[in-house]
């Protein structure tokens, strides 16, 4: 039985790409409600400029409502060293900043080449080592981009040590446009762990965009991965790669990994129900996952005994 | 670079449980276009008595449309004796015999035993014997049943034995119910081959009921599973276990095992195209899978290169 921990980043993910700005109440009563669920983990936003993503503009006062929860680990996303500063400022237990594989994809996002991506990254390890906060880089497009199309695998090795030899403490593989499948996980988190250390990468941050979001989770799970991102109700996606929309679904996620034995600390049941605390709080935004309609299996306890 | 076999199972298990009938030359249409596409095994229908699935009505006439088809495997579901009869006269290559691994369930689906399950499956394999027809047995609710819940193991390989005692050439493990989980299919794959010979277990019939389809089919692939049943727009489910609708979806799995490597002979953008034919001949059914949506990767074949 192994512990695998489920990263919440609905709040950052799910909700970055959708138009709506959900009201900070229903964001504190989501992040609550799942903490409550056992969830230890949650991104509860990321530190932009509100003028570019207006629906991440209260992170600061959901980092703070988030640090009184008992347990949870709080993390936020911070996109250069000016979001670091706020980041730290509002208290975040650990921020990560996105780096594209793709250089295109990395110029349009965030119009930044590789060379001035591999700068801010130094700079923002900076900031979390004197502040004393965890710091990750998701590499972002490492399985492909909508732009470039496939990205070489050495590419992403190779910018995977430059991020560890800026600071970076600990890396995540982020299947951003939802191209991976389980043979291109497992070979990509191989080559990534031998260049910078199994410890360094225990992260995938996958998509569902063609269904083989929790393929790819399995494939990274028996690679030695232990956390994997998701989203409740699947929301999410990336606004600048268009097509690649949806994070793997938290329910779907949760029930496959109790099922098999693995220990989430998540009480599926609680988890289920949070799902109408979103529903309502975005009505009529399409809502993923297969679990929640189905239910859990009968005798699934049994199953396990 | 394993050749994986795909059995679209959607004319029979997708369409037996919507309460539309399709008409005949929607389905000839079908499978013609899914033989096109490269799909090299199709189970067109199921000798069931008419009173009880109008929609199998025409099993008899799909048989011989799909025999005109060069290199096409063309198989048929039998649920006894007298069905098997027919399929034989039908002159179908293959035919399968469901088995269901929950007492209580064969009982309510079909109204017998496991041991006149046994003795019918004995009298089928005479019928497929003396015609030189190939004969599977399906396990079903192999992995967990909607009424009983959790099905012991041990008594799934204890009724594959006995199956293959009876006569069946073939077994193949039916998640019937979504109830799966990877860990499950890897321990159950493993346990029937060790008492039956890897031989006579290549198939996995899987659902997509909590989203761990293509997660299961993994795990099976892993094991040396060489075929998978799936249904084109992940069309069907069991009439007789509510809530579990859904076999795999052809279109997301044929993209899976492509961008793994595997070779399966399809075209996905011919497959792709198929989806139109069900699509208009089924006004208002749900379709599901991800990748018809979404698009194939750009550079997919560059990143196979």
């Amino acid at each position: 039985m192994t512990s695998i921990l489920i990263s919440e980043v609905g709040p950052r993910d799910g909700l970055q790409s959708i138009d709506r700005v959900m009201p900070l109440a229903a964001k504190k009563a989501w992040i609550a409600a799942e903490a409550d669920a056992g969830v230890r983990e949650i991104e509860v936003g990321s530190f932009v400029p509100p003028a570019l993503l207006p629906q991440m503009a209260d992170t600061a006062e959901l980092v703070a409502f988030a640090r009184t929860i008992p347990g949870l680990n709080v993390v936020a996303l911070v996109p250069n060293a000016k979001g670091a500063e706020r980041a730290v400022a509002a208290g975040v237990h650990g921020m990560s900043v996105p780096f594209s594989m793709s250089e295109t994809h990395s110029l349009r996002n965030v119009r930044k080449s590789h060379p001035e991506m591999i700068a801010e990254i130094a700079r923002v390890a900076a900031i979390a080592d004197a502040a004393g906060v965890h710091f990750a880089v998701g590499l972002s497009t490492a399985f492909g981009c909508t732009i470039e199309g496939a990205v070489p695998e050495d590419q992403v090795v190779r910018l995977a040590e430059a991020a560890v030899a800026a600071g970076a403490k600990e890396l995540s593989l982020s299947d951003t446009t939802g191209y991976a499948d389980p043979a291109q996980v497992r070979r990509l988190v191989r080559k990534v762990r031998a260049a910078v250390g199994p410890e360094r990468l225990t992260t995938l941050h996958l998509h569902n965009t063609r269904g083989l979001g929790l393929a790819n989770a399995l494939a990274g799970l028996e690679e030695g991965i232990t956390t994997l991102d998701a989203s409740l109700g699947g929301l999410g996606g990336c606004p600048y790669a268009p097509g690649a929309s949806g994070n793997i679904v938290t329910e779907d996620l949760a029930f496959m990994l109790h099922a098999m034995g693995h220990e989430t600390g998540i009480d599926l049941g609680k988890l289920m129900k949070v799902r109408e605390i979103v529903a309502a709080a975005l009505p009529g935004e399409p809502l993923y996952g297969f679990t929640p309609d189905a239910g859990l299996p009968l005798g699934l306890a049994a199953r396990q005994a």
